[in-house]
């Protein structure tokens, strides 16, 4: 209603900002500017803008830049941000300056508020400056980017590759427990020579484990942080020694090794680094798009479907179909990777548009990639933990499916030939016999000649029956 | 801490619901099956599924499905859905079941509770039953279909295309104003012949024009219903008349019409009249990026860019580099525009993943497409009424870029030939002299048919010089 | 080895010419500047460019412009390019300058000579100029343009919806043909409510229906043609009444109607419209891909799949598995799909890349768009003629699948309510029985009950079981 | 016309094939089946396929399972296959069998033809059988992936980082000639502190050094290969030894080294390593694109755009405005970004589509990977040797748009701190004077101390001004 404002100057004049928001002027200004989707930066990448001005702080103390008061509040209010108390305080819309100016200014002002009050002053008294003091030695043209590389690194190190981590031996368990159930193989959705359920579910775990590599490896792009570039990569008004400092303290902070960006104009006029680790996760979504989509095939039925294995229970599936239950996480994940590909082709895009000495897509950039890396990774949880780790085959299922299965033929080709194998298939198929029937209707091989050739179990390791 | 928990039960069991919650068992277990993302669907998908409660409610009464009481309990119920005030009640994860069963069963929960209440039950009573009664003549696999289409129809037709056409008008206004400002025209991004500023601007409102009209017509796709098909597109479970008469109360509450879907089979098991509008969408981020882009180009500088245009000032520009004002609104269109292309890459994919009688990728296809209306939306307000509405011109700069542009030679090629006109162009090129100054020297025209040829104001309209 | 060569000039100086080349310089140029993929513009691509030449030719006559000596010598010229005999004179990379200037003077070039010939010049003679000649009133800015929409709606006019209404009619005579078998629905890939196979294959053809129809309508939007602009939209150098004239005579040769661009801004600084009919080509993919998965699947087998329909064995399946059959032509059109969508998003990538009044990325545009209408086109003959068309059904083995699915328990909800319905199906479910051996079991409902509420074949219609 | 046939017999029966065909009957029922696109397998596809042919019949002689003269006769036809001069025998379409089957088949038919012919057998006597002997302990499932992995290994390691590293070269050799040029940076297009020209060459070098690493990582992936998984992922039908030793050979062949996949059912059943791949290449094309629209930029003019560089004049730019020179290779180089966009998400989508044992996207993956390293390799060359290596600077213009550039303020922030040295900004932008002119005007510093501050050269490097 009759909210209280107090009135700001920035460089373009006055503004009325909620008496009592933490922010200034620039951040007010930045909501009225941008009022279009509700979605803000998420909590890693505050906490990353948090870690940076901590960092900066000890770092320009270090150097003789800031008095040690003002570090010493600057830091203390820099905490804050980084525990997440004051998330309610970061009001810019992602759609908004594509440097993301606004947001740094955001936590500059929110910072400074702090430590003004700490030093006595009041809000907006600019006691300690938001531009002069907390951003010493940065521009939101290196704060931006380091802050999307420190909170993409910290979330897939620290959350996204653990959950994948978990899900690999989840599916490797099942891999060891599924071991011994023979079963028909399918190619082009067609019966194919036998397979056992454990090597399906050891293709999972394997997909999952080159995934974790990949994003393991790519990670280490994400190490080089933009810092020291300021305005245009040039390091104009900071101290020689700041980026290493300050870089140091960052590392301390995340506890994970991050380094100076080897080219700053690579990194402030290009976000490659950024395309590449979606590439990863664009992978990845890949990859548990195809198990997901396997696992609710192999579950499908219970009558009219392939039914080898069964998913866990849940909840009710149908709201109109009684007692239906339905292959929902393995649907919850695929639209997962849905997103995450649409997100991979939004930081595609926002790659491109980066000119001369900065990209200026950034905001959007980093809110799809900490977005895909947190749906996957609660995905995956959820995934694991409500429906691979209650997977249950159905044995007998297997064992019928594969009785008639004609692509056992495939063992005879050394003995009878290509040819003469692919007669005794077709009758097969067409007679819905077994092929050891066909064999010995055919009079081809002998009773012991079929045992030793025909034997599932063998046909679903390497070798040569006739060897 | 010792919170309060009502027991309910569903076909699988008992199930703790937090004591005050409007929903119920099933809702209950799809919070706990999903904890992904913390994405919601938007307003406008609620607004639509207890626009369809209500239409049911009224169709199934007046077929004597339902008990007037009932009926009249489930539509005073589902109003209150429809206006907002129980959207804090729709708690689960848009990653969920692919069918979007629990969405629609937290719906019908909500008013089945809501409704007991009124017929003097307790929550959880089922005095009037979720499936039953709420959701009676329908299946979530008819009515989240049908949600989808209504939702993103009202929002394309009262949000977007309302939105769009005031863009459009702003774009012509300015257009208009701009309409003897005579400049360089840019091919290649190299000088070429005369083009008006006013004609730049025509264009993009051109651009703006056709894009409505695609939506307009788009949007016809989505007047098709799946309601009536209920569970697998047969109708199984529901009356006859059911689909015409609640799909004229969908017409009635929402100003639009709308019609039962030529084939539920497709309805169903398909999405392609939602990948069809998201191309369109598609389509609307490419004009937008393109007149974006070239916007923050025109207004580039002010010493080192074109500086054809100004933009209007609205916040400063840079935390390190003061008194810098950038074309905020321009990026922030263009990060709009990303967003929206990844949307819609998620929302092709989505389409693809159908099987047979459902497609269950639609939580995610409902809210790729609802966030990209919105943020198109709201994204072309801020840009016109920020950035459109304030562009000036620089008519002193548009006139200093042509004096020496090269291509208005051009206007040679019908009295001198292509050959000739080239070399006058290159020399003029190559000595920073006027096509005018090298033509006189080379001796080729006088000044009076120069006069009449190089008039850079009849260049910008169709016409040959010497006719 | 020892080619003979011939040396032409154009303003940056000499050039060998292959001495039986009809192309000259220009041309030559672009072939040294552009060895890149070896991809050429396809034929209904330089068909389009044959018919503007000759359009302009005429036009410019009858304006009194060219003198009919060369306007004839032209227009032949222009004929014996539409008819495609000179196709390998076309010799211009797609990947080259982004205006397509390249091909246009190649085109320029060819047609110049052959007339020059016809009017007793020497070829590289300039006796008709390629500029001045062939290319008056033109500017590459507006002819490659006018090619990508001509080429592209003749394409779509007159091979892909013909070939789209064939596939429909196919599918539709297997929806007619198959009406009469049922078989257990799938949602979720579970069992669900039964359908009629006939219903599937309805579903399918309404698909296509409505494919064509969006291209339909979408194919207007390129009728509206760029010719006219000239260099940057204005149309400086061109006769008033030229756009009509020779639009209208491209409307004859094509039998198609085009018109001018309502603003000649757009038309070449925007690719809206290409993006756009690309967005129709991407939802018929997803279309297509939906239904040859669909068939796919419900071909699998012989023993391990669901087995509903055999498809036709048109060639050996696996290389080391004798005897085995697999969906090669779902497979193959599934690809073409993945292809299309890329061809969108190479579409939508270079939509973006406009700059001013052009855009300069239209030979990729061009050639991704016609390359996904021909293989769509192509594929789709190929679909129906070596798959749809053979399509059988395996009417007992449907009928199998459906003789326990618990989903028929659906049709009790209306008597026994969803909650009794659920128990009698988790029962059936559990115990491998029939839904109506368990409701006798539990004694709900008669045996004169049963038969009228169990109808499956009612259950594929809409309606209430007890009504 | 009366074109010469034979007649082969396959296990559908009989088939013509043109008499002179090396191929034979599944070769031929392919072509039949599959007329869509006209595209083929490129070259180092079908060389790929040679590699593993030579190798797998040098590994069946080695383990006891082929007879020498049969294994030096399909060696001998390998090797011609190798060479590239049997490619017009590789006749079927990409758009075919899923699993590549035909074109695997299509190898070992003329293969097979050959050997028989070396053997004193007839073209289709199966003296050599193409299944029992040349593809034998192989199956497409595992021939196809493997020639995958190797041809575009191959490629990348052979042609695209060569032709990368060349590229980088050139561009820091421009970097250090241009490194004593200082000009405006330009931060959202705006004018920004200074920068010297060969620092954005220096970035540029440094994305494509960046890019090398990633795709010389991502290489090792493509070095596991499916070979010795057979027909679905269980190695049947071949000898345990036969993988590590026909690797050996593919190593030795190619001169890279391979290894066996560690795990053939991920190796077969999922494109995981491709996908991850065509990721790096999306990076590579993101890094492009920004380069060379930066490059675009910085000639754009002469008259009316930045004109900060001059890139050579490789071809007239327009067919109507003469005289005209563009930027064809950045142009160029922009459209095959678009096209390695668009390949990448066919890539991304054939990915999704693998079902239990086998991928059945391959065919088109593999053309999509091939084509975009192939045009990224063309493309670099042709953009470094005709565009990057002839670039010239303007000094002067870069000197003149820097001296009125108002963002050398920024300097003055530690001094006047930023709300001062906004207000100066501002001022000198008004007025258009000097940053220097305005200080002097409001006394804010002398001359001496001025000089030490405003030094344009120092700017470009870390530092702060007074210290």
């Amino acid at each position: 209603m009759n909210q209280a404002y107090r009135i700001e100057r920035d460089s373009l004049g006055e503004v009325r900002v909620p008496a009592d928001a933490l922010y200034g002027a620039q951040t007010q200004r930045a909501v009225e500017n941008f009022p279009v989707s509700g979605l803000r930066f998420p909590r890693r990448f505050i906490e990353a803008l948090g870690i940076i001005k901590l960092a900066a702080a000890r770092a320009n103390r270090e150097l003789g830049l800031l008095p040690p008061d003002k570090a010493e509040a600057i830091e203390q209010a820099a905490k804050r941000v980084i525990s997440g108390e004051l998330d309610d305080q970061f009001v810019v819309d992602i759609f908004q300056t594509g440097s993301g100016t606004s947001t740094n200014m955001n936590a500059n002002e929110v910072i400074a508020n702090l430590a003004s009050e700490t030093l006595g002053g009041e809000r907006g008294s600019k006691l300690v400056h938001p531009n002069d003091d907390v951003n010493m030695s940065q521009s939101s043209n290196d704060v931006i980017p380091t802050a999307m590389h420190i909170a993409a690194r910290v979330a897939l190190e620290n959350e996204l590759i653990p959950a994948l981590l978990r899900l690999r031996t989840s599916l490797q368990e099942k891999a060891d427990a599924f071991d011994d159930i023979i079963k028909s193989g399918r190619t082009h959705l067609m019966d194919a020579t036998p397979v056992r359920l454990g090597q399906e579910f050891g293709g999972y775990a394997s997909q999952i484990d080159h995934a974790i590599r990949r994003l393991r490896t790519i990670s280490h792009e994400l190490s080089e942080l933009a810092l020291g570039g300021t305005a245009t990569g040039t390091g104009i008004n900071r101290h020689p020694d700041f980026p290493a400092r300050a870089i140091e303290h960052i590392s301390d902070l995340t506890g994970l090794p991050f380094r100076e960006a080897e080219n700053h104009f690579e990194a402030q006029g290009s976000k490659d680094a950024y395309v590449a680790v979606s590439g990863a996760l664009n992978t990845l979504a890949v990859a548990l798009m195809k198990i997901a989509n396997d696992i609710r095939w192999l579950a499908s039925g219970p009558t009219s479907g392939l039914a080898e294995i069964r998913l866990p229970a849940v909840q009710p599936g149908s709201s109109i179909m009684p007692g239906k239950v339905n292959p929902v996480h393995c649907e919850m994940m695929m639209m997962i990777c849905a997103r995450v590909m649409g997100n991979h082709l939004t930081i595609t895009i926002g790659g491109q548009h980066g000119n001369f000495e900065l990209n200026t897509m950034m905001p959007v950039m980093a809110y799809a990639m900490l977005e895909s890396i947190e749906i996957l990774t609660n995905g995956c949880e959820a995934f694991r933990t409500r429906c691979i780790e209650g997977i249950e085959a159905d044995r007998e299922r297997c064992r019928q499916l594969l009785e008639l299965n004609p692509a056992i033929a495939t063992a005879l080709n050394p003995i009878i030939g290509y040819d003469k194998a692919a007669e005794v298939a077709k009758k097969a198929a067409a007679t819905r016999k077994s092929v050891r029937e066909v064999v010995k209707e055919m009079g081809l091989l002998s009773d012991e000649e079929l045992d030793r050739v025909l034997n599932v179990r063998e046909m679903t390791e390497p070798g040569i029956a006739h060897h």
